[in-house]
């Protein structure tokens, strides 16, 4: 068999629905609540940040949530993204294991946040909006709202974490080469920022302070919205594109998978590989193990408590409930930026819950190495964020050589590392450490979460 | 109509031979000369440096050369690449013509470079070869040939034009994390790399000395051998595949190009595009207009002498009949170090010299703030030296409006920005200028041509 294998699927068969595991899940996620009232929220508590069309999309539970035309228009400009299998990689590991990988380092802005960033800024448009506020951790997300921006135009200011900002000037100019402006987080722009900085002025930023500048200034002017780029339901539903597409193309290669692993930060590429095989089990199908890879410096699913929380570190967001180190915890500033995040999808911890998936937490290096490895491989660099999903399926692999079982591992390359070479210039030059965080700070985090009534 | 209109080729359709214009030309182009014998030269002459089967394409005047298998099959994970309609900047132009661009950043080292580093690692690999040494400039060559060599387990070493080494980390460290050496040139490793650094420490390089040092390594190890990419017949040759593919893309549009437009550095990207069209023309097809653009600063065939001369700077090579401002012609250290060479390619000279090209020269900030239309237009950053390709193609789009006529234009966006960033935040910065060359020294540099019998 030949080592370069692609499957490619026509454009015709790029998925026109979005498909949404609420539709199928055995029990509902806990509502989000009100932290004044402590009752759940209704979609208008929602509008001063969302359009209604996206705040409709949040309730849903219809299975399938239309595509809009226009929407998957943009979206034929890198979809259907290619899915590899790693026949090389398999080779260099003497794995029985069959690996396949669905790469979304296509897409214009280098990841899978395009497919979020494109409908958000269209469903802004339609509701008349001309400024969205962001933040951003790697700046993958926020150069995903820049694009989508330019082409809606639509104004995008984004919130980058001070760390991210300054390990990675060269997505802050992709971010500007589209035409958005970009700000190290925290700022002394809004309260929020300003709170912070006065604790401490060289405060490294997190993504729970961005998301606080971002949802503050989208929140006190009227005509901008605001968009997040993870952890939402809607969020995680426009990325089942990813996993719709990776079934068909297996189906092509006569496969389907045993394991399926993704990186989780927020939990959008992870629930967009993975919602639409886990749904296709709770509807009868086959059993899938569905693996999700964290990093051991933020480790919200494997450390974290199931809990109510705010999304932000100000509490200007509502309470949701989800894993979560604590709202006031400040990852390490390690290069996986897109991973530094206190808390996962409630969509996502629900089913972690459920019993649905299971949860690994890895260290920065060694992912690092794993990263290289493939690069080698299969000839694409991976981001940092993404070497997590590659770690974690190179040691299924191993596993399965071990084992000697030939399973069929899917994984999502969710994106490319080119903007984050510095990492690897780290990496190779020996300054790459495994950073912990502080497990006082962990403590007192998890400590300070807000009490919510039993009755919830 | 839609504004993302995208062809792709079903992977059937991906060429099954390089297609060389040799066998169309009305007169072929002068003989490569021996530099002590002014004889021309046989294939025996440059066997220390490349293998046979290389060597004999170099030569060869079939119209067709096969692509073998291992190659086709690894030109599959990018390829066929997609053609796009350039709607959205057409609107943004308000002109009537039809722009086209054919996208070259989706190979894993985000150029057109691999699709001659692709076979030229295989040939070598066929032919027992364990070492490569090359030059490169902005880093585009280089990383492919890391890449290719990785693929096909060859160790490759690069030496990287200095101001370009400074400039591009990322770059680099995309060489290395292949698992190449990159090492800045001039360097102390060589005789010529000591020769330049003795008459000036802080020599910024240029693509002719880089040559040289790879040259010489090659030159003196017997088991290491020399890929060059670009200039020669065989690497343009190799660049074919995206013309053809262009061509078979225009025809599911219904089109037919009015105007090719290219970026030319050493002239394989452009090659790649044009010859395929100039080709038909030759054989009776449709005229079309073919515009090379090059940088003003390194303007080749623009400003140079259709001469004789040596392809580096310590002229270790044969002599080679072609546009050059002099081998010892060192251009400014601007942004697009991959058209940063004294000569053109002879068969592009050739071409040029027969009138079945033209050629035009722009400045640096303007291709800048073309690229930047072109990415907040289409959603895609190209490299510096396919800003050139950009500007010459918005240039043509706007005399059609000027004149009202519905063109189709053609160009190859030949590469990414994502590894030169840094010239877009100089860009926004307002840090970036327009370079000048000295005249003085360009003068010295065509009064230093060696002087070749005139019977040849």
């Amino acid at each position: 068999m030949a080592d370069t294998v692609k499957y490619l699927l026509d454009e015709s068969r790029m998925p026109k629905v979005w498909y949404n595991i609420m539709a199928d899940l055995p029990s509902p996620p806990a509502p989000v609540l009100h932290p004044g009232t402590m009752q759940p929220v209704g979609p208008d508590d929602l509008a001063p940040l969302f359009p209604m069309s996206l705040i409709m999309q949040e309730v849903s539970t219809d299975r399938e949530i239309e595509i809009p035309e226009p929407v998957r228009e943009i979206y034929r400009q890198w979809r259907p993204s290619p899915l590899f299998r790693a026949r090389r990689l398999e080779k260099a590991l003497q794995t029985p294991a069959k690996i396949y990988y669905k790469y979304e380092g296509v897409s214009p802005a280098g990841s899978h946040k395009p497919n979020t960033a494109v409908p958000q800024a269209f469903f802004n448009r339609e509701a008349g909006i001309k400024k969205i506020t962001t933040e951003t951790g790697a700046g993958q997300w926020g150069s995903a709202l820049a694009f989508a921006g330019a082409l809606f135009g639509i104004e995008v200011k984004v919130y980058m974490v001070r760390v991210s900002y300054n390990q990675k000037p060269y997505r802050r100019s992709l971010m500007e080469t589209y035409g958005a402006k970009c700000v190290p987080s925290p700022s002394a722009e809004t309260n929020s920022g300003r709170a912070i900085l006065a604790q401490n002025k060289d405060h490294p930023g997190s993504l729970g302070i961005a998301i606080s500048e971002a949802v503050e200034v989208a929140a006190t002017n009227d005509d901008t919205k605001y968009a997040l780029g993870s952890v939402l339901n809607n969020v995680l539903t426009h990325q089942t594109v990813v996993g719709q597409e990776a079934m068909a193309q297996l189906e092509m290669a006569g496969d389907y998978p045993d394991i399926i692993v993704g990186c989780t930060g927020g939990g959008s590429n992870f629930a967009g590989i993975a919602f639409p095989f886990i749904g296709a089990q709770l509807r009868g199908g086959k059993k899938v193990r569905v693996v999700a890879i964290e990093p051991a410096a933020c480790p919200s699913l494997t450390r974290g408590r199931f809990a109510y929380d705010f999304g932000d570190t100000a509490h200007l967001t509502p309470l949701v409930k989800m894993h979560t180190l604590g709202s006031t915890f400040t990852p390490p500033g390690f290069h996986a930026g897109g991973l530094r995040y206190h808390g996962m999808a409630p969509l996502v911890s629900h089913v972690c819950n459920l019993g649905l998936i299971e949860a690994k937490a890895y260290k920065q290096v060694e992912c690092f190495s794993a990263g290289v490895q493939f690069a080698r491989a299969e000839g694409i660099v991976p981001a940092p964020e993404a070497n997590h999903a590659v770690k974690g399926a190179i040691d299924e692999a191993v596993r399965c050589k071990t084992e000697g079982k030939s399973k069929v591992i899917l994984f999502n390359l969710c994106g490319h590392g080119h903007f984050d070479m510095q990492a690897y210039i780290d990496y190779f030059g020996g300054k790459l450490t495994d950073q912990h965080y502080d497990e006082a700070e962990l403590a007192m985090a998890l400590a300070g979460l807000p009490s919510v009534p039993a009755t919830v």
